[in-house]
């Protein structure tokens, strides 16, 4: 199976937010921020794998930054690291100024996604090289992140997470 | 600030899965589920604070099982530990065989979200004592997972998240 | 066919009212709650009779209160009277004053369902066993209003509805 | 204030049944079709009184038939009577067969909206003069309902429900 | 295959703007009222037709007018002339005051659409016959804007354009 | 008031094909795709003219073909050229083949927007300068088309639509 890069599933999903979008602040309602996240997550996984993928676990979304009605907002996802049959989605959120043009980075999240035969059974899925310094980054954070869940789900032994624990000892 | 009980903030919304919320696979779409985990866990938020409170954080939400078209979907959620302004919220999902009527469990999730005043501020929320094993071991864990935020953000040192070091070494 | 109790049915939804829910004047839409209102009665039906549930008719629904954008509003629904292959539904909608906790009734609402199997034929549910004071309130006045409906929509001779008659004469 | 006529407040709602509005039988949702007949009733009090209405209640709504994905639906609504700060609003809706153009009738229903100045006060509406044969029965028959949500609602004494009283004895 | 009148295909969608249509200038959203439009005009041409039919092309919309939230819109839609396989439809839109009940015209618009068998192969349709005098205009003009979209699709040499050529020589 | 390019302006809109989306033949619902094109090219204007747009008409949509249920579409947008106060929107929509990879042509658009003021009012936009060959070609090609919107619309005469006139002529 042929090795892809990060860029290989880079999806771009830029839209307003429009008054039935927003929650009583009027702001972007959470809700569908992370529905915008995970179709455009669900792209990526599908363009690296080319199979069908189906969202295995949201595993961290950072609401940093209130989005206002009326904003532009730019959901922009790449897969970060490829496992056996599961993929990590990263995603990066952007809002920019009407007058300036310049862009402000307000969220980010983590989603990972399996890559599914017709009958639903998971499937490998080609590896990823990270290229840039951000891709190789992120890439390194993906495994502790995986041995993370492992542990916390309780399918590893903390003691066997040997990425992770080498953060605390 | 009087201390509230879990029980005080748990939110029940129960509803069923309609075409116009599913995925091309037939299954309840992973955004809408996102949106409807959403919108519990803010109520029990609110009802815990009795503030106005906002989606700090999505920490964890495993999709362990896919939820068909026509299922009747339980989302119930409340809050598992208060800090100063935030609250982390847990939430079960639970879907319901027609027949027989027996209830499983399809995900579950975690979510933070924070308390604030009218301008928007983070405010101080009311303490939380567990009361039930279940609400005192996740009562537990929350410590555990908001350290592990905090590393994770760069905003601890992994040396000093005494609870989560202690799973390692 | 095994009794079952009103509380069998009982399904509660508590959701939030969303900019995108309300109507002009900033409070919940009419139809949103008659679709809300809907989706918790076609649970319950289901609950009590284990069966795929259509809505026959909707009775009677009160506005008797604006539920203003932001609320927290319950819709809370249970059979109140089965009868051959139909059941009557009887819902309480309530909203919650967010600093006080407290609850008011907004709304109140009567639907029926019908039982059908696989071919859309309705089919027989199992009979219902009132409990508390208000349970036994429905499920006698459940009988008028049948008698009520079929009167009207000429089914029934006025001088056969011997319960409504009673209101009467 | 000037009579009118329903004639006047004829609103026509004429739409096709999307996957996007079924429920999990292909039918169009019951809670659909409920608020596009509020939306329809709505513009026909508005036309009536010429002033922001609310709904005020649901009075009767018959599910006679299912409305299969892809059908064109027509929802027709006029005031039947209008009574001193409310109407009644009576609402037919329609099915066409595609190749023969031929039109049913699926459901009826009956609505009641009350007309409100700025402030959200109770204020009078035109009186209503039936022209028709069918509109002349709607009129009438609207009084016995009138009576019948009083006597129900305990706000008027089954004794002084003339009309409708006349219908048992 | 027997001529259709104009009228045969009018379709009528009054409908009101609820804040989840509008765009953060509290108007009616484009987007909103183009997708009314491509229903209210399909419903015409399957009334045309008798087929099912699907969106060719949209040839001309003009937003002349915003339409403010809490508006009364009514969609107007009739075929305007019929080709071989395709019709095209044209599409009025009035907003209404509310006090006086006077309309005013807001957009127009012209769609195209074809009619298709089951296999999804555009299949002939009726001829029509205008009545009115700006029925017949519209008739007229339909075939100068069918060449020219021909000739701007490079499908039709502009010098065989005879109706439209004759604009401009 | 600087010059921009259709570069500056790009937008990007890739999102799938939901369920709730489609239309009875299972293929995007062609309101929802009018819809997506009218969200990316506001943002397009936006950008170029730095100042809030609104549609002013939808000149040409060509629906070459169905968007299957489940597709990966991408709507891009811009600038192709700018007049005094109003903005050609030129938008192209893709559809990709999960297993190549490939992309397809599925639809072209064209739309106009217009800057406005706070108060609503038209105002200046900057001009552009198109780079590429295709952007040249589609920047003539505006011209042509601004003129025969002016012709239909009777607000200049045949005889001075200059570039408009020579394709007859």
């Amino acid at each position: 199976m042929q090795v892809r890069y990060p860029s290989d599933s880079l999806t771009t999903l830029t839209d307003v937010v429009l008054p039935g979008e927003t929650n009583p602040l009027n702001n972007l309602f959470g809700g569908e921020l992370l529905a915008r996240m995970d179709r455009a997550a669900s792209i990526s996984a599908r363009r690296h794998s080319r199979r069908i993928c189906v969202t295995a676990s949201v595993n961290h979304v950072a609401f940093n930054k209130a989005i206002p009605l009326g904003s532009v907002v730019t959901v922009e996802s790449k897969v970060s690291r490829a496992f056996n049959t599961s993929m990590e989605i990263y995603i990066d959120v952007w809002i920019e100024d009407r007058e300036s043009g310049n862009k402000t980075k307000a969220n980010e999240a983590i989603y990972t996604f399996v890559a599914v035969d017709e009958t639903g059974n998971p499937i490998p899925v080609p590896q990823i090289e990270p290229q840039t310094e951000l891709e190789k980054q992120r890439f390194d954070a993906a495994l502790r992140r995986k041995q993370l869940s492992l542990v916390l789900a309780g399918k590893m032994k903390p003691h066997d997470a040997t990425e992770l624990k080498a953060l605390f000892v």
